[in-house]
């Protein structure tokens, strides 16, 4: 995988086409050809049936408008001044370029797209690059829609470690990013790390988990079906009941028996609840509340007749999705809020995917005549008395001179 | 490195003080005898002369005042509502507790102490927790002094991937926390490397750098100075002043001639400046401010009589300092604004050290009946096309039902 990042640094869109060739076995004979142009997304999105198409829009309107409130509640530059007309402030920009990874073959995720992109929309930045794998040139048409929907620039059909390196590193017709999001696989992850800090990445996502609190009052089938969502990601995928009530996680562990062998995907969802589900009785609601917190989950239902009472007592969760009828499905395609959620306890120290992820602060200091005269006198303190004289001289240049 | 991570992981207490005791020199029974009390905290505090005393109370109320304008400003939760009574937000929580990292020995720097710990502070951490480092028990009294009035909770001195390790794990003496922040040396910057996820960790700094914008304006003198006081920080300092005036830049190579020999550390900065440091002339400030935004430095000063001019042309930096009498310095110590910032390029996605670190955000989604019928045809479609039915279903178990 390193060798991979190396080679499409030196040798940039020959290398790409290489491994292109190779690992998806797909023949161009150039990286433009590998290039999507946007009508190319736009007539794929109008070939959708009509509910396929609908469902896109709707769904894309609702995260943009949530994004939109988080742009206006945190995403603006602020500024004060001291009485003696010092400056202080910060200046919130957009990043000018992201990539946004897409998986392709069979897992295809056009609410991944959606998520990815229009977060970054929102923000502003300038150009977002979608690369996805197109294996054997099997194209994904709800994945080229999304792209459509969600403001994506331009797309290259390109994965894997060379996709990264791409993007990190540009090549003469994949322009460098600043920041590459988006899921993929061990490869892809690996290769993120790698390049982080060359660009920057999101969180490296681990096993998807969902944690619900139960009070009893939601039905059970519904509960069960909820956990299911979940374990039908993978075999690795997560799912836990905590509920105070004995009667009712029987009454789920019969609904779980007799809808289990009603899915397509029973196998990994019973492999799933065997290897890492867990139906838990606790003492009370709040024992199970103080539980919730040290696992800190991605996904946290509160399946309680009266959510509300509940989230003063609950700290760590990438995601709480509140009373009977807010199954985690609703968030994860079109509530509004963003799917990329913290994993494996990350939630005790980092957030869901937002538009704060596509944008950097600067800091903003004008010092007036006035100001660098009481300034001065500190920093020339305290640089004095950490050794660094020429930062205390630099201060000290300033008090009592005109310029 | 990771040895030492693994043993602390696996030994707790035991392995911390076989490691404090041989890379520091410093004999103890315990882990409990390298802790240092409030008490003591603030004994340093008072024992210091008056003037230490005054620049650290002064520097550490105006960075407080800045982060808590940056609270303001961005670090609330907020939340909406949808016709139908369908509530979407989300909820700001600060982290629990956090590690701070502090260098000890020969570069001790209370400045640090402040801009890790009032940051966390303001945010409304529970804990916070400092290490440092006390070669020989070499106590530095300003940086526990510092300790105690940016309100660290609790002190150790140890150091080292030992300190990470104790810090990402926990041992029996020592909490694990979320997140560690603050500077440390090649091992320290790789053992936070390595238990990044297990806890969260700030950016890992590069070597510094200033680059300044000039107009001609400011006497050659104080940018001289401004330019050495970064380079005095170590050889691989970089500093770089863009100006579009070839008298100008003659001027400023005479100050720095000059002004060279008459500071302590004047081998150090020599040695950046010839390694690394350059005087540019530029075609215009246009110029200037475009090849600043390709380097994204670290600190930008635009030393220019009319600094505001030039703000919108600058996309990229840490912290940006307009005018005359913004030294670099005064934003190190004073100004209020954080000193951690980002370094070599990586102000192209990232930002300074705040509030927002010593925060995470959980998404907050209650989806009322009637939204339940909007939002779950949207689910149930999107899920079928990515081949997720248990979602599918989930979503539609709440259609036209009563929970």
């Amino acid at each position: 995988m390193a060798d991979i990042l190396a080679d499409v640094r030196a040798r940039g869109d020959a290398a790409v086409l290489d491994y292109t060739q190779r690992f998806d076995a797909l023949p161009a004979a150039s990286v433009a050809e590998l290039e999507i142009d946007p009508a190319t997304l736009r007539a794929a999105f109008e070939a959708l049936p009509a509910a396929q198409r609908d469902a896109l829009q709707q769904a894309a309107a609702r995260i943009r408008r949530y994004h939109e409130a988080q742009l206006e509640a945190c995403g603006r530059s602020w500024q004060y001044r001291d009485d003696d007309g010092t400056l202080l402030g910060q200046m919130v920009t957009p990043l000018d370029r992201v990539g946004v990874y897409v998986p392709g073959g069979k897992a295809a995720y056009p609410s991944s797209v959606l998520m990815n992109a229009i977060p970054a929309h929102v923000a502003g930045v300038g150009e977002i690059i979608m690369v996805v794998p197109t294996p054997r040139g099997e194209r994904n048409a709800l994945v080229l829609a999304a792209a459509h929907v969600a403001g994506v620039t331009r797309a290259f059909t390109i994965g894997g470690a060379q996709a990264v390196a791409a993007l990190a590193y540009g090549t003469a017709t994949i322009p460098r990013v600043d920041k590459i999001t988006g899921p993929g696989n061990a490869y892809v992850a690996a290769a993120k790390r790698r390049v982080f800090g060359t660009v920057g990445i999101d969180m490296i996502a681990g096993p998807s988990e969902i944690l619900v609190l139960a009070d009893g009052s939601t039905p059970p089938e519904w509960v069960a079906m909820d956990l299911f969502s979940q374990a039908e990601h993978d075999e690795l995928a997560q799912s836990i009941l905590l509920c105070p009530d004995a009667d009712y996680l029987d009454a789920v562990q019969a609904a779980i028996d007799r809808l289990l062998p009603t899915l397509p995907r029973a196998a990994i969802i019973a492999a799933s609840l065997n290897g890492r589900g867990m139906l838990v009785r606790t003492r009370s609601m709040q024992e199970a509340c103080a539980l919730s917190n040290r696992i800190a989950p991605e996904h946290l239902e509160v399946a309680s007749r009266e959510p509300q009472r509940w989230v003063p007592l609950l700290k760590h969760a990438g995601a709480i999705f509140l009373g009977a009828y807010t199954s985690e499905s609703l968030g994860d395609y079109c509530a509004g809020p963003n799917h990329v959620l913290p994993t494996s306890g990350t939630a005790r120290f980092s957030s869901p995917l937002g538009v704060y992820d596509f944008q950097k602060r600067s800091s903003l200091i004008e010092v007036s005549a006035a100001g660098a005269q009481r300034l001065g006198r500190i920093a020339s303190v305290l640089a004095h008395g950490e050794g660094l004289q020429a930062h205390a001289r630099a201060a000290e240049l300033r008090l009592e001179a005109q310029p």
